[in-house]
């Protein structure tokens, strides 16, 4: 054994994490125990109290430490806007551009037969019930643009458009900034068919 | 406010680890978040454990959960023959390679006037008075080959010679600016091997 059982427990530990490998995993353990040990103690802390405090919102599956979350109970928020996304960190991000301005539905993945990931493994049940009791006037798919973010997107319109209710998807296309020249023929052939009069 | 405020806590306190900006920092908060609770507590518990445990070894100072550590007291390791790293994940380097037979001080840095970091910040002291009892055989000084670490070599020789000791240096087959830590074995195995007077 090169490490003291409890360096090596906290190496493990570390290693679980995604992107982490044993060698920065023992890079992470040292650093905390070189770190003042109160410090080293708010990271346990934040790790613990995170989990015991953050649960999903009942209403679209957010991350939140008060049900309904933030979103949900924000009455400037329109009800009758709703974004289906895939992860809470999809959220954020849109959150990020304030041009949203109705609500949100996590599904908490995409449809991936290679994965085994099916409609009923994500919030899609979830999410029927809560438009049939509210009845939206737009559902935005905001699935990524992903093999799966685009079958779970399908399948979703498939789903809720025979329901009567009107279903978008957000544009796929050339980003700001991007060159043609370095976009692949997926997106500049999605650019092309999403175009719009100017 | 983007997240609840235990996510916000989470994120910034995984964000002061090192290597870790806003957005991985963001990723793994919600890795965590998806853990099952237990396994996230199982990392929370080995920060405070490795924190409240792991200490300095009186002999060698490198990090320990008993004191002396292992290396320290097992009586197969020469205690005549002394290796002067500079930091406690070059012993595990070391250790590694099998070769090395004797045991460890860690200086736990090295001299480097840029950062303000002299003698006196290391356990140089704390080496003089071990050697001082010990009376060792032989001192290999393996601190990296970095400007810092060899300043440390030399300034060690320098120090240590006089005293009438024989100090050895462990050979360039380290590349230079390379850490030992990130030296494959046999590299070091090899600097090990043809170490020669200082």
């Amino acid at each position: 054994m090169l490490y003291p059982q409890p360096i090596q427990d906290l190496v493990e530990e570390l290693a679980k994490l995604p992107g982490v490998g044993p060698k920065t995993a023992q890079r992470l353990a040292f650093f905390l125990l070189n770190m003042p040990k109160g410090e080293a103690e708010l990271l346990a802390n934040a790790i613990v109290n995170a989990r015991s405090h953050i649960r999903y919102c009942s209403e679209c599956f957010n991350f939140t430490d008060s049900d309904p979350c933030a979103i949900c109970r924000n009455p400037s928020r329109d009800a009758a806007w709703v974004m289906v996304v895939e992860h809470p960190k999809d959220v954020v991000a849109m959150e990020k551009t304030r041009e949203f301005k109705g609500r949100y539905h996590v599904l908490h993945g995409a449809i991936s037969p290679m994965e085994g990931v099916g409609p009923d493994d994500l919030k899609v049940r979830e999410l029927i019930n809560r438009i049939n009791a509210a009845a939206p006037r737009e559902i935005v798919l905001a699935t990524s643009s992903s093999l799966e973010g685009e079958a779970t997107a399908l399948y979703l319109a498939r789903l809720l458009k025979p329901m009567g209710f009107k279903v978008t998807r957000i544009a796929r296309g050339l980003p700001m900034g991007g060159d043609l020249d370095y976009t692949d023929e997926m997106t500049l052939a999605k650019s092309l068919e999403g175009r719009q009069d100017i």
